[in-house]
């Protein structure tokens, strides 16, 4: 039997913004009770063609499938009018090993699902009458976790701190064609949001803690390898509560990690941040809250599989 | 674009044994140099299902394709009707990261390549008039080995030694009907041939070192994990000439690796089988030969790019 493919065409029919964020509400939730397998990823690199592969599997433990996900980048590609990355999320049935079908996603569901846990853990850790949003950056993540982060409470104004006048005035409009009132700020207004977001490949913070208001919460999804920073050391320090999407990963190579070294906090100060999307998080007023995420594999698995289960049920 | 999804009738249909052996003959060689990137498998078990996966990514160094390929194995399967073993290989450019096909191979490519090695190996070992051959095990691999063997070098008699008296008939049969004069043989007969070749999931020696002929050669193909074992340690005491397919894999889950721990031989005696096949072998007329071969998984990228440069040049 030729094995499904599926494409993205096919991915966006069989599922919807709100069915995402569920599936990821409960795959954060099993990752943080253990309930996850996620050995470490295959590396192999291609220095001649300047390129790398990653081979990520992930399971969320009991369901019926896990994923193999092959993401490659080669970074000369687009000189030769090819696209950077590419690659592809093979699900296998976790009953029975047959390979139920390639998701030829285009890393739809990658975006997808780290859009989803940085809207969800933004929601949770956010004061209930927060209302003004910033967001660092301005490219894929930026417009998704806004957008999404909107389907789950009201949000006043957004505020688009972008290094390009051009990509932050466009993803404004974009914003407001949603009927989203967004504006670009500079960084000092936007650090000073009720909520923000950080979604930039920054190698150094993107923010200065000084900026961020008492009372505020501040989610950062870009860093996701050791030489990446974009929270500042001096955040962690001050805030009340710091949740990880994984524990290990985060100190490995997230933010959390250059807080811990820098001496701002310690490796024991962090909450994983499924446990907080289980019931409504007690939070001081004043307090800053700080979400450190570097993608769960397993968050991979739980999304392919309920892709699945709508078109080949 | 959807990748291209290539099931075994075109797989077959875009190569000959010929091209195979040619193929495994040069990754061979490749990999003896060390001009091939294999990074440790990726491995996840589901002991609620008695199952398990691996994935393992291959290259022969500045081809242009590499390899990735998930491999599974759920052992109640057959209760239920399903195959035990599925999985696939994805062929990716190793210039532009691009996925370029899927291979539903069914295990095709990982029969070939492993057929082609011990094929090689025996062939490029083996005594010039060497014309007795005996297999070990009545399985897929029993009946290839020979096959391709036969095409490497004339063959007199085969003696095939089974633990199923049908399994074996039936294999005698199948030799027959290729124009090879086949017979059922007890193991020591068999360990007595000029060539021999052990493709069984033993976990004990299948042959008695004593019953080896001064002359003879052996391949053991069947070990593949630390717990299994078809070649004694004292055959490899009394070898002259000792290959390996990957020195460090056979040491960890290999013949050789049992025999070395046995104190049999040193963890230096071996050769890298690539190195035999570039030019003749010189050996005594009276020595004993051995080679151990583990599966080198760079052969799975070099066959794929074989088929695909045929199919999608």
């Amino acid at each position: 039997m030729t094995p499904l493919v599926l494409d993205t065409t096919a991915i966006k029919r069989a599922t919807t913004p709100e069915r995402v964020l569920t599936t990821v509400r409960d795959a954060l939730i099993a990752h943080a009770h253990g309930r996850t397998t996620v050995p470490p990823p295959l590396h192999l690199q291609f220095p001649d063609a300047d390129g790398d592969c990653h081979v990520k599997v992930g399971w969320v433990t009991d369901t019926p499938d896990f994923t193999v996900k092959i993401a490659t980048g080669f970074y000369r590609n687009p000189a030769a009018g090819l696209p950077t990355n590419h690659g592809l999320v093979c699900v296998v049935s976790a009953r029975t090993g047959q390979i139920r079908a390639i998701l030829d996603d285009q890393g739809l569901l990658t975006a997808w699902r780290t859009a989803a846990a940085g809207a969800l853990a933004t929601h949770a850790m956010a004061r209930p009458d927060a209302a003004t949003l910033a967001v660092f950056g301005t490219g894929e993540q930026a417009r998704l976790q806004v957008e999404w982060l909107a389907k789950l409470r009201p949000i006043d104004t957004v505020l688009v701190h972008g290094r390009s006048q051009d990509k932050t005035g466009s993803l404004c409009e974009a914003f407001n064609a949603l009927g989203l009132d967004a504006r670009p700020a500079m960084a000092d207004e936007a650090a000073a949001a009720d909520m923000v977001i950080t979604t930039t490949p920054a190698t150094g913070p993107v923010l200065q803690a000084g900026d961020v208001r008492a009372g505020a919460h501040v989610t950062g999804i870009g860093t996701d390898m050791p030489h990446k920073n974009e929270l500042p050391p001096a955040l962690f320090a001050r805030a009340a509560l710091i949740a990880t999407d994984d524990h290990q990963q985060c100190l490995d190579h997230g933010d959390f990690g250059h807080a811990v070294r820098a001496g701002a906090t310690t490796d024991t100060s962090d909450t994983p941040v499924g446990l907080l999307l289980e019931r409504p998080v007690e939070r001081p007023d004043d307090a800053i809250t700080v979400a450190d995420l570097t993608g769960v594999g397993a968050l991979d698995a739980a999304l392919a599989s309920a892709v699945l289960a709508e078109l080949a049920p």
